[in-house]
């Protein structure tokens, strides 16, 4: 029997009190593709707006076999266990289907945070398309932080454009990377090494650890001759192990006196100003996409008018025309 | 007394038979805001489409102070002098002002090419929209193509977003480093790094080449800890003197290689098309904008909903709602 319906007083009145079941419907809520819910959702998001902003948002991506779930398993041990933290780990994979291979479906790759009660675990909405998915976890973030989740990691895969899209949402975003730089590149993004905040070498310990340091060595050099990032705060390169525990206190300090910083600066206000805008922007922008590529008309005619562009027998201008005129 | 107006069909004529007066002004047609105007450059572009995409598109991107204009004089007089290509020069720069300071607009930048009779050079288009003055430039490449331009050069400021632009509408991406990494890179925009298919150390001469030497070392080992190139081809480092000439032979060799390759390979083919399709999906997007934006009601609504969103006050997307309801 499925649990009562809630109002959208008790929605907030739970997720302020901080109760998990609460605050997992009204993720499910926002993550809904029925109208119902996702209005009742709108409403629970509006009411508890005041209560969020307050957690620190950390993006961390790196491609598999790099020990993310190892890694964010022992660092959000640290945070909670050391430091008292309230943590929310959340995840965009807008390839995930739910129940069929999410990156956080697996309950048994974080088994400490899972179980613990200070800690809310989120396995990635599932959808196709990469704004739908964003734009829920975006939902889920505020949410979390009504619920008092004062720091949240937001996981993602490191090979597709989810990178971008999480980088949107963070304050600081942390690149995992392997020892011995090579084959594990070749599954990286292009682009990605240039958003970070700061690089974690994983598995720098035991064999590892001579040619981890090498790697560090090699990643500093190699940042010197970057661009600075736009917070004009350095890239620092860390090496850490999930296994012995080094460098995940120095993880943590380095997020935090990042965000003290930042928060001195202004920076940090101003990009949330701006990632708040931009999400405001592309949410214009797709209820408009949505609208316009719901009518019939314009499915009817887009994959004749797409066949026409890719073969180079139309402009892309002449073939947005011919689409909006059959819309 | 402004010259008469030609039909669609002397347009046509005239670019198909090489024309410079044609051509120039049939980029003014598509750069205009008149409705008639660009009903008549949509018509024309229509009809020269079948002979559009020949060219080899090259964009070039670098600093102020890197030497980008003696570059593009030096490389693109040893491809028409020495290889008797036909070249094209177009730039995108949003921030430009027709006749106030646009990045192309003083033909003194670049006496030889402006003079030579194989070589067509054209200041960005004005404008405040980066997707307009895009969409004018992707435009005008199609126009000088027609008018039988075997090779493009497209020329960004490297400091905003129009690189990413720009790495949408061509074939090779060049970035123009200057040797001693340090303040250029200030200025330079994080990410750009990691667009480039080469990249080319400038002012490689005289009490330079040696630093410009260590700097080639330096970014060949930091290229070796990116992910690969989507190409799959190697990024090379190049040294060029636009004074003494040297480089310049090689760094277009280098292009030519690449482009053999990736023909071969079929990349070449695949990212044409893709840059094709998404050229149209903006193209949609860009239009159902102007519709929405352009309505009384939407802008009436715009500012204030803008301002409740950065302050806190109102969720993206209820903030969207309402706009959207607004309209």
């Amino acid at each position: 029997m499925p649990a009562p319906r809630l109002s959208a007083a008790a929605f907030v009145e739970g997720l302020l009190a901080g109760q998990r079941g609460v605050l997992s419907r009204a993720i499910t809520l926002v993550e809904s593709t029925l109208s119902a819910d996702q209005a009742l959702g709108q409403e629970v998001l509006q009411a508890v707006l005041p209560h969020t902003g307050r957690s620190l948002r950390v993006g961390i991506t790196g491609v598999p076999g790099v020990g993310k779930s190892t890694f964010i398993e022992a660092l959000g041990r640290h945070v909670v266990e050391n430091l008292g933290k309230k943590l929310a780990v959340l995840a965009v994979d807008p390839s995930s289907q739910r129940g069929g291979g999410s990156i956080l479906g697996d309950k048994t790759r974080m088994p400490w945070l899972s179980a613990h009660p200070a800690v809310f675990v989120r396995p990635s909405p599932a959808g196709n398309s990469l704004g739908g998915v964003t734009r829920a976890t975006r939902e889920a973030l505020l949410l979390c932080e009504a619920a008092g989740h004062d720091v949240i990691f937001v996981e993602t895969v490191g090979v597709g454009q989810s990178e971008t899209a999480v980088h949107g949402l963070v304050d600081f975003f942390l690149l995992l990377l392997l020892a011995g730089a090579g084959d594990e590149l070749q599954g990286l993004k292009r682009g990605i090494m240039e958003m970070a905040d700061t690089l974690c070498i994983t598995k720098a310990d035991q064999a590892n650890e001579q040619a981890a340091r090498r790697a560090r060595v090699d990643y500093q050099s190699a940042l010197h001759l970057f661009p600075p990032a736009p917070s004009g705060q350095v890239v620092p390169v860390l090496l850490t192990s999930a296994v012995t525990g080094a460098g995940l206190p120095e993880t943590w300090a380095t997020i935090e006196t990042y965000a003290a910083a930042a928060q001195a600066s202004g920076y940090f206000a101003q990009r949330r100003a701006e990632q708040q805008l931009q999400w405001f922007e592309e949410a214009v922008q797709q209820a408009l996409a949505a609208q316009f590529y719901g009518r019939a008309g314009v499915r009817g005619a887009l994959l004749s008018v797409r066949a026409a562009v890719a073969a180079g027998q139309l402009t892309p201008w002449a073939a947005a025309e011919r689409l909006l005129g059959a819309g």
